[in-house]
């Protein structure tokens, strides 16, 4: 396969053409961004470490019978996957409260929520990914009502999957986000990626915090948070 | 029918109890309020004319056979209405874009929607009366799911009754928020405040607001602009 043009240069990934019209080729990058791009880093080896834990994620969920953009991983930082026309909604499952859910709802951070929530934000930096029911979906006209229906259900279906595949390293899956994407026949595809950088990942006893809240919140190295987790989804490989 | 203790002071209105425990005595407070407190005056005049456009337009309501806790206007800045347990939802109904709606979907303020949208506020102060979505609603438990049904339809059948009113007088309703109350045996009833403070009025041609706005955007006299949505209103009571 060969890496051709850039396509679109994102904050976390760069999108290249390959030669086949069905694949795109994806580079992770070192760079880090929170507050919708307003604090930033560049923080080698990240890049790599989403690449790894992605494409381990993208496994274990095709495993489980999830489907998902994810071919393989080609090197260190890239991998390729389907190219699907994404649909513009940042689709977030939360099981535990934090970050802004705590603060919509004023509950304390770390409160187990009754059922798993699924949200949508809109994916739109110049408006600030801002929360949308599924009237604002629908008058976006981003997703019909049969398409966020199908969202929901995905989004959970990875919830379970991927709550008890943490469970069993110790981790507690807080919340995340996923992103989903059209083939030209229409089927609905995850897509993006799955990585500490989309996700809330806790340590279950200690609570310490394995994700993009080590930057967000300057708790430490995000390396090496993002390279323990990476540890432990690789000793499960070998059981 | 007597006035008793102050129960609750809110921001545009006092409750008081009377003898019967089934009814309540509201009195208008002249206070404007806007950007959750943030910005406030006092209005000489503004209570009475809310109450008489809160009395008239519940009237309205009643004779199109939406029933709500309006009993009757008993001075020009007071009225008995039905004691409810109010359900912690501000109930937004949108005809046009405008305000924070045109801010999240990105829309210039006066686009017409394809259809009303309904959105679902948490009435808290203290968080800033967030947007939620039926599963922070649930999540919250402030309303079941069929409560949460009897709302939206409830809130549309407002606006298709309001908008037709309005129309007639040349004037759009853009957008306006509901209250909605339980009583002793689970019915739920409209309740509040229908006036200029929680609706967007536009004249039909000129596009002039009529509404709170006018205090929150500094455009000019609110009492003005509320003496001549009320003068339009009253006009067509003698057709
Ligand atoms: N399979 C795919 N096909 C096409 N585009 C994709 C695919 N998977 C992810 N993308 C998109 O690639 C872009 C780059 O990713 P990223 O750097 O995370 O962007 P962003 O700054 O928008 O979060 C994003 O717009 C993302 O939605
Ligand atoms: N029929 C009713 N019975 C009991 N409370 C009511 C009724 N109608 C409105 N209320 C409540 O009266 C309070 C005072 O009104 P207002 O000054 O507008 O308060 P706020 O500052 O909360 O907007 C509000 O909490 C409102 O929900
Ligand atoms: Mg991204
Ligand atoms: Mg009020």
């Amino acid at each position: 396969m060969e890496k051709r043009e850039l396509l679109y240069e994102g904050k976390a990934k760069r999108i290249y053409a390959t030669e086949d019209q069905e694949i795109v080729w994806v580079e992770y990058k070192d760079s880090a961004t929170a507050f919708n791009g307003e604090k930033k880093a560049e923080i080698e080896g990240k890049g790599a470490l989403n690449n790894g834990i992605t494409s381990l994620l993208f496994s274990k969920l095709q495993q489980s019978g999830i489907s998902s953009h994810f071919i393989k991983s080609i090197s260190e930082r890239e991998q390729l996957v389907k190219n699907v026309s994404i649909i513009p909604l940042e689709v977030v499952v939360r099981n535990i409260a934090a970050g802004s859910l705590a603060k919509r709802l004023g509950f304390p951070e770390g409160q187990l929520l009754k059922k798993p929530i699924v949200e949508f934000y809109y994916k739109d930096d110049a408006l600030g990914d801002p929360l949308l029911t599924e009237a604002h979906i629908n008058e976006l006209a981003v997703a019909s009502s049969e398409e966020v229906k199908v969202l929901r259900t995905k989004a959970l279906q990875v919830n379970t999957v991927l709550s008890s595949f943490f469970q069993k390293i110790g981790v507690l899956l807080v919340d995340f986000k996923l992103e989903f994407g059209k083939l030209a026949n229409g089927d609905i595809l995850l897509a993006d990626e799955i990585s500490p950088d989309t996700c809330r990942l806790w340590d279950s006893e200690t609570k310490e915090k394995f994700d993009k809240d080590v930057f967000r919140r300057d708790l430490g190295s995000l390396v090496e948070a993002y390279e323990k987790i990476y540890a432990k989804l690789k000793e499960t490989q070998h059981v």
